[in-house]
Protein backbone atom coordinates (compact mmCIF):
# COMPACT_ATOMS: atom_id res chain seq x y z
CA UNK A 1 0.00 0.00 0.00
CA UNK A 2 1.49 3.62 -1.23
CA UNK A 3 1.39 5.24 1.93
CA UNK A 4 0.74 9.40 1.54
CA UNK A 5 2.27 12.50 3.60
CA UNK A 6 -0.44 12.56 5.88
CA UNK A 7 0.67 9.59 7.15
CA UNK A 8 3.42 11.35 8.61
CA UNK A 9 3.67 10.60 11.89
CA UNK A 10 3.92 13.88 14.05
CA UNK A 11 5.03 14.98 17.54
CA UNK A 12 4.39 18.68 18.39
CA UNK A 13 6.68 20.06 20.71
CA UNK A 14 5.05 22.57 22.47
CA UNK A 15 1.35 24.32 22.64
CA UNK A 16 1.17 27.69 22.91
CA UNK A 17 -0.59 29.56 20.08
CA UNK A 18 1.28 28.53 16.71
CA UNK A 19 1.31 25.26 18.09
CA UNK A 20 -2.18 25.03 18.42
CA UNK A 21 -3.43 26.54 15.26
CA UNK A 22 -0.77 24.44 13.58
CA UNK A 23 -1.53 21.29 15.13
CA UNK A 24 -5.50 21.45 14.49
CA UNK A 25 -4.56 22.73 11.01
CA UNK A 26 -2.60 19.73 9.89
CA UNK A 27 -5.16 17.54 12.04
CA UNK A 28 -7.62 19.01 9.80
CA UNK A 29 -6.24 17.91 6.91
CA UNK A 30 -6.16 14.38 8.28
CA UNK A 31 -2.29 14.26 9.23
CA UNK A 32 -1.30 11.92 12.47
CA UNK A 33 -0.71 13.91 15.13
CA UNK A 34 0.72 11.27 17.18
CA UNK A 35 1.77 13.22 20.49
CA UNK A 36 1.62 16.62 22.05
CA UNK A 37 3.99 17.73 24.69
CA UNK A 38 3.78 20.86 27.05
CA UNK A 39 5.64 21.56 30.62
CA UNK A 40 1.71 22.69 31.34
CA UNK A 41 -0.03 19.46 31.56
CA UNK A 42 -3.43 21.75 30.36
CA UNK A 43 -2.12 22.82 27.49
CA UNK A 44 -0.87 19.75 26.34
CA UNK A 45 -3.91 17.73 27.48
CA UNK A 46 -6.08 20.71 25.70
CA UNK A 47 -4.57 20.60 22.38
CA UNK A 48 -4.10 16.38 22.25
CA UNK A 49 -7.84 16.28 22.91
CA UNK A 50 -8.68 18.48 20.03
CA UNK A 51 -6.40 16.91 18.18
CA UNK A 52 -6.64 13.41 19.39
CA UNK A 53 -3.46 12.59 20.22
CA UNK A 54 -1.62 11.15 23.25
CA UNK A 55 0.45 14.13 25.81
CA UNK A 56 3.25 14.33 28.09
CA UNK A 57 5.00 16.66 30.17
CA UNK A 58 7.58 14.47 30.42
CA UNK A 59 10.46 15.04 27.23
CA UNK A 60 11.70 11.55 28.09
CA UNK A 61 8.55 10.05 27.55
CA UNK A 62 8.13 11.68 23.92
CA UNK A 63 7.48 9.32 21.57
CA UNK A 64 10.55 7.96 19.66
CA UNK A 65 9.43 6.78 16.76
CA UNK A 66 7.82 9.96 15.00
CA UNK A 67 9.22 11.30 11.60
CA UNK A 68 8.46 15.04 12.30
CA UNK A 69 8.89 16.80 15.31
CA UNK A 70 7.80 20.35 15.08
CA UNK A 71 8.95 22.16 18.23
CA UNK A 72 7.44 25.45 18.63
CA UNK A 73 8.62 27.42 21.92
CA UNK A 74 9.35 30.50 22.91
CA UNK A 75 13.23 31.03 22.07
CA UNK A 76 14.22 31.06 25.61
CA UNK A 77 12.00 27.54 26.55
CA UNK A 78 13.73 26.17 23.34
CA UNK A 79 17.08 26.89 24.41
CA UNK A 80 16.90 25.64 27.65
CA UNK A 81 14.70 22.10 26.05
CA UNK A 82 17.06 21.32 22.90
CA UNK A 83 19.13 18.71 24.88
CA UNK A 84 16.05 17.09 25.67
CA UNK A 85 14.27 17.43 22.73
CA UNK A 86 16.76 15.96 20.35
CA UNK A 87 18.08 12.66 22.93
CA UNK A 88 16.91 9.14 21.96
CA UNK A 89 15.14 10.50 19.11
CA UNK A 90 15.95 8.25 15.54
CA UNK A 91 18.31 8.86 12.98
CA UNK A 92 15.58 9.62 10.32
CA UNK A 93 13.53 11.80 12.67
CA UNK A 94 13.34 15.67 11.11
CA UNK A 95 13.23 18.05 13.90
CA UNK A 96 12.09 21.45 12.68
CA UNK A 97 11.46 24.39 14.57
CA UNK A 98 8.55 27.13 13.53
CA UNK A 99 10.78 30.30 15.34
CA UNK A 100 11.45 33.41 13.11
CA UNK A 101 13.84 34.49 15.15
CA UNK A 102 15.95 31.06 15.28
CA UNK A 103 18.85 30.36 12.85
CA UNK A 104 18.39 26.80 11.33
CA UNK A 105 21.85 25.92 12.79
CA UNK A 106 21.15 25.53 16.47
CA UNK A 107 20.10 21.91 15.38
CA UNK A 108 23.62 21.68 13.99
CA UNK A 109 25.88 18.79 15.57
CA UNK A 110 21.84 17.48 17.61
CA UNK A 111 20.58 15.39 14.44
CA UNK A 112 21.58 14.60 10.93
CA UNK A 113 18.16 16.11 9.97
CA UNK A 114 16.35 19.39 10.39
CA UNK A 115 15.11 22.79 9.28
CA UNK A 116 12.70 25.34 10.13
CA UNK A 117 8.79 25.11 9.42
CA UNK A 118 7.81 28.89 9.64
CA UNK A 119 3.79 30.41 9.25
CA UNK A 120 3.87 33.98 9.22
CA UNK A 121 1.11 34.95 10.92
CA UNK A 122 -0.50 36.22 13.98
CA UNK A 123 -2.12 32.50 16.58
CA UNK A 124 -4.16 33.13 19.35
CA UNK A 125 -5.81 30.05 20.58
CA UNK A 126 -9.21 31.87 20.56
CA UNK A 127 -9.22 32.45 16.75
CA UNK A 128 -9.10 30.04 14.04
CA UNK A 129 -7.21 31.58 10.86
CA UNK A 130 -7.22 30.75 7.12
CA UNK A 131 -4.05 28.85 6.81
CA UNK A 132 -4.38 29.02 2.78
CA UNK A 133 -3.19 32.41 2.44
CA UNK A 134 -0.45 32.06 5.79
CA UNK A 135 2.77 32.52 4.05
CA UNK A 136 5.30 29.51 4.85
CA UNK A 137 8.68 30.01 4.70
CA UNK A 138 11.18 26.37 4.73
CA UNK A 139 14.74 25.85 5.12
CA UNK A 140 16.19 22.58 5.63
CA UNK A 141 19.61 20.75 6.12
CA UNK A 142 19.28 18.76 2.94
CA UNK A 143 16.91 19.10 -0.22
CA UNK A 144 15.35 16.09 0.02
CA UNK A 145 13.89 17.46 3.86
CA UNK A 146 13.29 20.46 2.75
CA UNK A 147 10.96 19.44 -0.39
CA UNK A 148 9.57 17.09 2.35
CA UNK A 149 8.52 19.90 4.38
CA UNK A 150 7.56 21.84 1.56
CA UNK A 151 4.62 19.15 0.54
CA UNK A 152 3.35 19.30 3.92
CA UNK A 153 3.30 22.82 4.06
CA UNK A 154 1.76 23.13 0.62
CA UNK A 155 -1.10 20.71 2.02
CA UNK A 156 -1.89 23.91 4.21
CA UNK A 157 -0.92 26.85 2.31
CA UNK A 158 -1.04 28.32 -1.43
CA UNK A 159 1.85 30.42 -0.39
CA UNK A 160 5.36 27.81 0.14
CA UNK A 161 8.72 29.63 -0.26
CA UNK A 162 12.25 28.94 0.25
CA UNK A 163 13.93 30.94 3.19
CA UNK A 164 17.64 31.40 4.65
CA UNK A 165 18.16 32.14 8.26
CA UNK A 166 18.71 35.93 7.40
CA UNK A 167 15.66 36.65 5.30
CA UNK A 168 13.77 35.10 7.98
CA UNK A 169 15.63 36.92 11.04
CA UNK A 170 14.29 40.33 8.34
CA UNK A 171 10.89 38.77 8.02
CA UNK A 172 10.30 38.26 11.79
CA UNK A 173 11.32 41.54 12.50
CA UNK A 174 9.33 43.53 9.91
CA UNK A 175 6.64 41.37 11.06
CA UNK A 176 6.95 42.69 14.73
CA UNK A 177 6.30 46.43 12.65
CA UNK A 178 3.52 45.20 10.66
CA UNK A 179 2.00 42.88 13.87
CA UNK A 180 2.86 43.35 16.97
CA UNK A 181 3.25 47.55 17.13
CA UNK A 182 0.13 47.93 14.88
CA UNK A 183 -1.79 45.83 16.77
CA UNK A 184 -0.89 47.89 19.59
CA UNK A 185 -1.77 51.35 17.82
CA UNK A 186 -5.00 49.18 18.17
CA UNK A 187 -4.69 48.65 22.17
CA UNK A 188 -3.58 52.47 22.83
CA UNK A 189 -6.52 53.64 20.64
CA UNK A 190 -8.87 51.11 22.81
CA UNK A 191 -7.16 52.92 26.09
CA UNK A 192 -8.16 55.60 24.93
CA UNK A 193 -11.23 55.30 24.12
CA UNK A 194 -12.55 53.33 26.92
CA UNK A 195 -10.68 56.74 28.61
CA UNK A 196 -13.51 58.65 26.70
CA UNK A 197 -16.47 56.38 27.60
CA UNK A 198 -16.22 55.71 23.30
CA UNK A 199 -16.91 51.68 22.16
CA UNK A 200 -14.01 50.71 19.93
CA UNK A 201 -16.27 49.19 17.04
CA UNK A 202 -16.64 52.52 16.14
CA UNK A 203 -12.53 52.07 14.61
CA UNK A 204 -13.29 49.11 12.98
CA UNK A 205 -14.43 50.40 9.67
CA UNK A 206 -10.82 52.55 10.03
CA UNK A 207 -8.99 49.51 10.92
CA UNK A 208 -10.22 47.82 7.83
CA UNK A 209 -10.09 50.70 5.88
CA UNK A 210 -5.91 51.41 6.28
CA UNK A 211 -5.29 47.09 5.70
CA UNK A 212 -6.94 47.52 2.60
CA UNK A 213 -5.62 50.56 1.56
CA UNK A 214 -1.92 48.93 1.15
CA UNK A 215 -2.95 46.01 -0.85
CA UNK A 216 -3.35 48.80 -3.35
CA UNK A 217 -1.18 51.90 -2.35
CA UNK A 218 2.27 52.02 -1.00
CA UNK A 219 2.29 52.69 2.65
CA UNK A 220 3.94 56.15 1.88
CA UNK A 221 1.47 56.93 -0.44
CA UNK A 222 -1.41 55.36 1.81
CA UNK A 223 -0.19 57.86 4.30
CA UNK A 224 -2.92 60.40 6.19
CA UNK A 225 -3.24 62.31 9.05
CA UNK A 226 -1.45 65.74 10.85
CA UNK A 227 1.83 64.46 11.41
CA UNK A 228 2.83 63.98 7.34
CA UNK A 229 3.00 67.96 7.55
CA UNK A 230 3.41 67.82 11.35
CA UNK A 231 0.69 70.40 11.88
CA UNK A 232 1.95 71.87 15.36
CA UNK A 233 -2.03 72.74 16.04
CA UNK A 234 -3.41 69.67 15.74
CA UNK A 235 -0.30 67.72 17.24
CA UNK A 236 0.25 70.12 19.96
CA UNK A 237 -3.43 69.48 21.17
CA UNK A 238 -3.26 65.60 21.27
CA UNK A 239 0.09 65.88 23.08
CA UNK A 240 -2.28 68.36 25.50
CA UNK A 241 -5.32 65.73 25.79
CA UNK A 242 -1.71 63.00 26.62
CA UNK A 243 -0.53 65.00 29.25
CA UNK A 244 -1.81 62.50 32.07
CA UNK A 245 -0.19 59.61 30.49
CA UNK A 246 3.64 60.78 29.25
CA UNK A 247 4.69 57.31 28.11
CA UNK A 248 1.86 57.61 25.30
CA UNK A 249 2.58 61.24 24.99
CA UNK A 250 6.18 60.30 24.16
CA UNK A 251 5.09 58.11 21.51
CA UNK A 252 3.05 59.97 19.95
CA UNK A 253 5.64 62.67 19.32
CA UNK A 254 7.99 60.10 18.63
CA UNK A 255 5.84 58.66 15.66
CA UNK A 256 4.58 61.44 14.57
CA UNK A 257 8.87 63.00 13.46
CA UNK A 258 9.02 59.67 12.16
CA UNK A 259 6.37 60.09 10.25
CA UNK A 260 6.67 63.56 9.04
CA UNK A 261 10.78 62.63 8.65
CA UNK A 262 10.36 59.56 6.70
CA UNK A 263 7.80 61.21 3.85
CA UNK B 1 -42.90 69.46 -6.96
CA UNK B 2 -41.84 68.73 -4.20
CA UNK B 3 -37.84 68.93 -4.11
CA UNK B 4 -36.17 66.21 -2.35
CA UNK B 5 -32.94 66.60 -0.19
CA UNK B 6 -30.12 65.69 -3.05
CA UNK B 7 -31.80 69.14 -4.41
CA UNK B 8 -29.86 70.92 -2.20
CA UNK B 9 -27.18 73.12 -3.73
CA UNK B 10 -23.77 72.16 -2.09
CA UNK B 11 -20.68 74.26 -2.57
CA UNK B 12 -17.22 72.24 -1.15
CA UNK B 13 -14.68 74.59 -0.21
CA UNK B 14 -11.21 72.55 -0.50
CA UNK B 15 -10.46 69.62 -3.00
CA UNK B 16 -8.20 67.39 -0.73
CA UNK B 17 -7.99 63.91 -0.13
CA UNK B 18 -11.28 64.65 2.29
CA UNK B 19 -13.22 66.70 0.10
CA UNK B 20 -12.62 64.93 -3.18
CA UNK B 21 -13.82 61.07 -2.13
CA UNK B 22 -16.79 62.84 -0.26
CA UNK B 23 -18.04 65.11 -3.09
CA UNK B 24 -17.61 61.88 -5.55
CA UNK B 25 -20.16 60.49 -2.80
CA UNK B 26 -22.42 62.75 -2.43
CA UNK B 27 -22.59 63.29 -6.58
CA UNK B 28 -22.88 59.65 -6.99
CA UNK B 29 -25.84 59.84 -4.95
CA UNK B 30 -27.52 62.69 -7.35
CA UNK B 31 -26.42 65.50 -5.31
CA UNK B 32 -26.00 68.79 -6.70
CA UNK B 33 -22.43 70.14 -6.15
CA UNK B 34 -22.56 73.80 -7.61
CA UNK B 35 -19.32 75.05 -7.13
CA UNK B 36 -15.64 73.51 -5.62
CA UNK B 37 -13.52 76.17 -4.27
CA UNK B 38 -9.52 75.43 -3.96
CA UNK B 39 -6.55 77.82 -3.21
CA UNK B 40 -5.01 75.32 -6.38
CA UNK B 41 -6.81 75.69 -9.60
CA UNK B 42 -5.09 72.11 -10.42
CA UNK B 43 -7.18 70.56 -7.76
CA UNK B 44 -10.26 72.47 -7.97
CA UNK B 45 -10.57 71.66 -11.44
CA UNK B 46 -9.98 68.33 -11.33
CA UNK B 47 -12.49 67.55 -8.35
CA UNK B 48 -15.33 70.09 -10.42
CA UNK B 49 -14.77 68.18 -13.73
CA UNK B 50 -15.58 64.77 -11.58
CA UNK B 51 -18.65 65.97 -9.89
CA UNK B 52 -20.01 68.83 -13.03
CA UNK B 53 -19.77 71.43 -11.04
CA UNK B 54 -18.22 74.69 -11.69
CA UNK B 55 -14.72 76.03 -10.31
CA UNK B 56 -13.20 78.95 -8.88
CA UNK B 57 -9.75 79.83 -7.38
CA UNK B 58 -11.07 83.09 -5.64
CA UNK B 59 -12.82 82.96 -2.71
CA UNK B 60 -14.83 86.12 -3.63
CA UNK B 61 -16.23 84.22 -6.43
CA UNK B 62 -17.80 81.45 -4.12
CA UNK B 63 -21.44 80.96 -5.48
CA UNK B 64 -23.53 82.48 -2.81
CA UNK B 65 -26.52 81.36 -2.78
CA UNK B 66 -25.59 77.47 -2.02
CA UNK B 67 -27.84 75.82 0.98
CA UNK B 68 -24.99 73.59 2.31
CA UNK B 69 -21.16 75.04 2.61
CA UNK B 70 -18.80 71.98 3.46
CA UNK B 71 -15.20 73.19 3.97
CA UNK B 72 -12.91 70.55 4.23
CA UNK B 73 -9.58 72.23 4.46
CA UNK B 74 -6.42 71.25 6.58
CA UNK B 75 -6.72 73.91 10.26
CA UNK B 76 -4.29 76.19 9.14
CA UNK B 77 -6.02 77.10 5.75
CA UNK B 78 -9.39 76.75 7.63
CA UNK B 79 -8.61 79.31 10.37
CA UNK B 80 -7.14 81.77 7.44
CA UNK B 81 -9.73 81.64 5.35
CA UNK B 82 -12.51 81.74 7.77
CA UNK B 83 -13.76 85.24 6.96
CA UNK B 84 -13.22 85.05 3.05
CA UNK B 85 -15.71 81.66 3.85
CA UNK B 86 -18.75 83.23 5.48
CA UNK B 87 -18.51 86.57 3.80
CA UNK B 88 -21.53 87.67 1.65
CA UNK B 89 -23.09 84.64 2.34
CA UNK B 90 -27.16 84.19 3.37
CA UNK B 91 -28.73 83.87 6.40
CA UNK B 92 -30.11 80.62 5.83
CA UNK B 93 -26.81 79.00 4.59
CA UNK B 94 -25.62 76.50 6.24
CA UNK B 95 -21.52 76.26 6.73
CA UNK B 96 -19.72 72.54 7.97
CA UNK B 97 -16.40 71.71 8.89
CA UNK B 98 -15.28 67.94 8.11
CA UNK B 99 -12.08 67.90 10.55
CA UNK B 100 -11.87 65.86 13.78
CA UNK B 101 -10.03 68.14 15.42
CA UNK B 102 -12.15 72.07 14.94
CA UNK B 103 -14.41 72.37 17.48
CA UNK B 104 -17.77 73.75 16.37
CA UNK B 105 -17.52 76.83 17.83
CA UNK B 106 -15.35 78.39 15.11
CA UNK B 107 -18.47 79.12 13.45
CA UNK B 108 -19.99 81.16 16.70
CA UNK B 109 -20.60 84.65 15.42
CA UNK B 110 -20.05 84.47 12.10
CA UNK B 111 -22.53 82.63 10.31
CA UNK B 112 -26.61 81.76 12.29
CA UNK B 113 -26.37 78.39 10.76
CA UNK B 114 -23.08 75.77 11.25
CA UNK B 115 -22.14 72.56 12.35
CA UNK B 116 -19.81 69.63 11.72
CA UNK B 117 -20.11 66.78 9.08
CA UNK B 118 -16.90 64.33 10.19
CA UNK B 119 -16.82 61.35 8.02
CA UNK B 120 -14.21 59.03 10.59
CA UNK B 121 -11.81 57.29 7.40
CA UNK B 122 -9.00 57.88 5.78
CA UNK B 123 -8.99 59.24 2.38
CA UNK B 124 -6.44 59.08 -0.62
CA UNK B 125 -7.41 60.45 -4.27
CA UNK B 126 -5.72 57.71 -5.89
CA UNK B 127 -8.58 55.45 -4.06
CA UNK B 128 -12.57 55.23 -3.86
CA UNK B 129 -14.15 53.76 -0.13
CA UNK B 130 -17.23 52.34 0.55
CA UNK B 131 -18.88 55.17 2.64
CA UNK B 132 -21.23 52.74 3.47
CA UNK B 133 -19.39 51.81 6.54
CA UNK B 134 -18.01 55.30 7.56
CA UNK B 135 -18.94 56.08 11.05
CA UNK B 136 -19.82 60.06 10.50
CA UNK B 137 -19.98 61.93 13.16
CA UNK B 138 -22.72 64.79 13.17
CA UNK B 139 -23.07 68.50 15.33
CA UNK B 140 -24.74 71.32 14.69
CA UNK B 141 -25.85 74.87 16.18
CA UNK B 142 -29.76 73.80 15.72
CA UNK B 143 -31.32 70.31 16.33
CA UNK B 144 -32.99 70.86 12.42
CA UNK B 145 -29.43 71.67 11.07
CA UNK B 146 -28.32 68.65 12.98
CA UNK B 147 -31.28 66.58 11.36
CA UNK B 148 -30.74 67.74 7.84
CA UNK B 149 -27.19 67.10 8.43
CA UNK B 150 -27.95 63.40 9.79
CA UNK B 151 -30.36 63.24 6.57
CA UNK B 152 -27.53 63.82 4.41
CA UNK B 153 -25.23 61.66 6.15
CA UNK B 154 -27.53 58.36 5.64
CA UNK B 155 -28.01 58.68 2.11
CA UNK B 156 -24.36 57.66 2.44
CA UNK B 157 -23.59 55.11 5.07
CA UNK B 158 -25.04 52.88 7.75
CA UNK B 159 -23.29 54.33 10.86
CA UNK B 160 -24.19 58.40 11.35
CA UNK B 161 -23.79 59.21 15.33
CA UNK B 162 -24.33 62.74 16.84
CA UNK B 163 -20.76 63.69 18.53
CA UNK B 164 -19.91 67.18 20.22
CA UNK B 165 -16.84 68.58 19.90
CA UNK B 166 -15.34 66.55 22.99
CA UNK B 167 -16.60 63.35 21.35
CA UNK B 168 -14.85 64.10 18.42
CA UNK B 169 -11.57 65.27 19.36
CA UNK B 170 -11.03 61.96 21.66
CA UNK B 171 -11.84 60.30 18.07
CA UNK B 172 -9.82 61.90 16.13
CA UNK B 173 -6.96 61.50 18.73
CA UNK B 174 -7.81 57.68 19.07
CA UNK B 175 -8.08 57.28 14.96
CA UNK B 176 -4.33 58.78 14.61
CA UNK B 177 -2.86 55.91 16.52
CA UNK B 178 -5.80 53.61 14.71
CA UNK B 179 -4.88 54.43 11.29
CA UNK B 180 -2.01 56.84 10.99
CA UNK B 181 0.42 55.41 13.17
CA UNK B 182 -0.74 52.00 11.89
CA UNK B 183 -0.11 52.76 8.38
CA UNK B 184 3.24 54.40 9.57
CA UNK B 185 3.87 50.81 10.92
CA UNK B 186 3.42 49.31 7.59
CA UNK B 187 5.66 51.77 6.10
CA UNK B 188 8.80 50.99 8.70
CA UNK B 189 8.13 47.39 7.72
CA UNK B 190 8.08 48.15 4.34
CA UNK B 191 11.28 50.23 4.22
CA UNK B 192 13.39 47.84 6.03
CA UNK B 193 11.62 45.14 3.77
CA UNK B 194 13.21 47.07 1.22
CA UNK B 195 16.55 47.09 2.69
CA UNK B 196 16.61 43.49 2.72
CA UNK B 197 15.39 42.82 -0.88
CA UNK B 198 12.36 40.92 -0.09
CA UNK B 199 8.62 42.03 -1.39
CA UNK B 200 6.21 43.65 0.92
CA UNK B 201 3.31 42.30 -0.43
CA UNK B 202 4.42 39.18 1.78
CA UNK B 203 3.16 40.94 4.29
CA UNK B 204 -0.57 41.52 3.55
CA UNK B 205 -2.16 38.50 5.04
CA UNK B 206 -0.26 39.28 8.48
CA UNK B 207 -1.40 42.70 7.78
CA UNK B 208 -5.13 41.28 7.11
CA UNK B 209 -5.35 39.27 9.98
CA UNK B 210 -4.32 41.44 12.70
CA UNK B 211 -7.35 43.81 11.39
CA UNK B 212 -9.61 40.90 11.27
CA UNK B 213 -8.61 39.98 14.82
CA UNK B 214 -9.75 42.89 16.98
CA UNK B 215 -13.22 42.32 14.89
CA UNK B 216 -12.99 39.21 17.66
CA UNK B 217 -10.74 40.10 20.53
CA UNK B 218 -10.07 42.76 22.33
CA UNK B 219 -6.57 44.34 20.93
CA UNK B 220 -5.11 43.49 24.47
CA UNK B 221 -6.25 39.77 24.12
CA UNK B 222 -4.74 39.58 20.12
CA UNK B 223 -1.30 40.63 21.00
CA UNK B 224 1.45 38.75 20.18
CA UNK B 225 5.06 38.82 19.80
CA UNK B 226 8.23 39.40 21.74
CA UNK B 227 7.56 42.07 23.84
CA UNK B 228 4.48 40.69 26.00
CA UNK B 229 7.12 39.02 28.00
CA UNK B 230 10.01 41.48 26.79
CA UNK B 231 11.91 38.65 25.70
CA UNK B 232 15.49 40.20 25.95
CA UNK B 233 16.99 37.98 23.46
CA UNK B 234 14.50 38.48 20.57
CA UNK B 235 14.40 41.83 21.45
CA UNK B 236 18.05 42.50 21.48
CA UNK B 237 18.72 40.59 18.15
CA UNK B 238 16.09 43.01 16.50
CA UNK B 239 17.43 46.30 17.96
CA UNK B 240 21.05 45.19 16.47
CA UNK B 241 19.86 44.55 13.40
CA UNK B 242 18.24 48.23 13.30
CA UNK B 243 21.52 49.97 14.37
CA UNK B 244 21.91 51.14 11.02
CA UNK B 245 18.65 53.36 11.72
CA UNK B 246 18.53 54.74 15.55
CA UNK B 247 15.54 56.81 15.15
CA UNK B 248 13.75 52.82 14.18
CA UNK B 249 15.59 51.50 16.81
CA UNK B 250 14.49 54.00 19.47
CA UNK B 251 10.70 53.47 18.29
CA UNK B 252 10.77 49.88 18.24
CA UNK B 253 12.46 49.65 21.93
CA UNK B 254 9.91 52.08 23.12
CA UNK B 255 7.13 50.44 21.76
CA UNK B 256 8.35 46.83 22.79
CA UNK B 257 8.34 48.89 26.85
CA UNK B 258 4.93 49.75 25.78
CA UNK B 259 3.75 46.55 24.93
CA UNK B 260 5.43 44.93 27.98
CA UNK B 261 3.98 47.41 30.46
CA UNK B 262 0.77 47.86 29.33
CA UNK B 263 -0.31 44.33 29.56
Amino acid sequence: MKRSIEDTPIVLIGAGNLATNLAKALYRKGFRIVQVYSRTEESARELAQKVEAEYTTDLAEVNPYAKLYIVSLKDSAFAELLQGIVEGKREEALMVHTAGSIPMNVWEGHVPHYGVFYPMQTFSKQREVDFKEIPFFIEASSTEDAAFLKAIASTLSNCVYDADSEQRKSLHLAAVFTCNFTNHMYALAAELLKKYNLPFDVMLPLIDETARKVHELEPKTAQTGPAIRYDENVIGNHLRMLADDPAMQRLYELLSRSIHERQ
